[in-house]
């Protein structure tokens, strides 16, 4: 679950060209994928900005033009998966397909974060070993966890998802089985990661929806 | 996904009393925890013996008792998962219930080999920073792909199965979700895995049966 924060990316494109843009992304990307590799090489705390940016081979000032400090660079994942499920939270009252709106939501923030496996193994990685990206990594989780769950329960109150299964259990089993999908995914070489979630989703809500 | 060998300690119960077998089990345990906390801290090649016998509070003769080397102690874990799976595997063609068959497989499974959620945050940890780690890993996980989908092969064709979407893809979803399962419950204090299980199998095999 690896990450461009395409919102800052999109709001610069209304007033920049595309090819400022991409390099932009690029940069970013570069960042990003040095500073996981790093950090589940050396570990997180061991690892230096210096580290990060000879890696990527760019300079400080540039790092610093997309992250204020190492810290930020992973705090600033996470925030952007918490805003996203903040507004998919918002839009729960008024759905009137729960199965349409979780699917493109997936789709929606795989598109949004999700790059190279190789940076999904070293996030999950990164999230599996370091105990203090463990817990931020949980504490999201959890923030999704209870806007999935509301928005099952939506389901439930307008009889699209079955009600002998709570909501919350309901909820927990499709996180499972995204994080999953994601994860074998992260052993592959360019396969469709988009194509993976909708069978999985498919078979997910034959299972979840009512009878 | 991580383990004890409990076919071993299951032979040895046989010829010794069960405050032995505890012991051995007990000692394994500490073993394989040490192990994997140094792999997932210092890199697997960094980690010495040495180490682990210090940490797990042993002596080195008495490491050598239950693995000849370090590497022997990651090799041990994968083997005992393909074991089972070739078991597993030659049971395909008598099976009459390929939903039983496989629920049962997945309970057993964790029974032998799933302990602590420490455990399996470091398991998983390992094989997604470790390459060689996670070359094995992902080769145990394609063994255990083809047996899965030999037995939903099986299940198409004698009716329990859906046809709509290959067995290949049907089996790739059901391992998503079951490693989904034990990541996230990695993440717990000591919430039931059975159940956990249970419950996802239940909405995944609502959505891979025949309609």
């Amino acid at each position: 679950m690896v990450m461009l924060m395409e919102e800052l990316i999109h709001q610069e494109a209304v007033q920049e060209p595309g090819r400022r843009e991409r390099r932009r992304a690029e940069t970013q990307q570069r960042i990003l994928t040095a500073a996981l590799h790093l950090f589940t090489t050396n570990g997180y705390l061991e690892t230096t900005v210096e580290q990060i940016t000879e890696a990527a081979d760019i300079g400080k000032g540039t790092f610093f033009n997309y992250f204020p400090t190492k810290d930020a660079l992973m705090v600033s994942i996470f925030e952007q998966v918490g805003e996203q499920f903040a507004q998919l939270r918002a839009s729960v009252p008024g759905t009137q397909d729960v199965r349409a709106a979780l699917t493109e939501f997936a789709h929606h923030l795989l598109r949004m974060m999700v790059r190279a496996p190789k940076i999904v193994r070293s996030f999950f990685g990164l999230a599996l070993t370091d105990p203090m990206i463990g817990e931020r990594f949980q504490a999201v989780v959890m923030q999704a966890r209870s806007t999935v769950v509301a928005m099952l329960e939506h389901g439930q109150k307008i009889g699209q998802v079955r009600t002998d299964i709570p909501a919350a259990v309901l909820g927990r089993t499709l996180q499972q089985c995204i994080f999953g999908t994601e994860i074998l995914w992260g052993f592959t070489y360019g396969e469709d990661l988009h194509e993976w979630i909708d069978v999985t989703l498919e078979i997910y809500w034959k299972g979840a929806r009512t009878a």
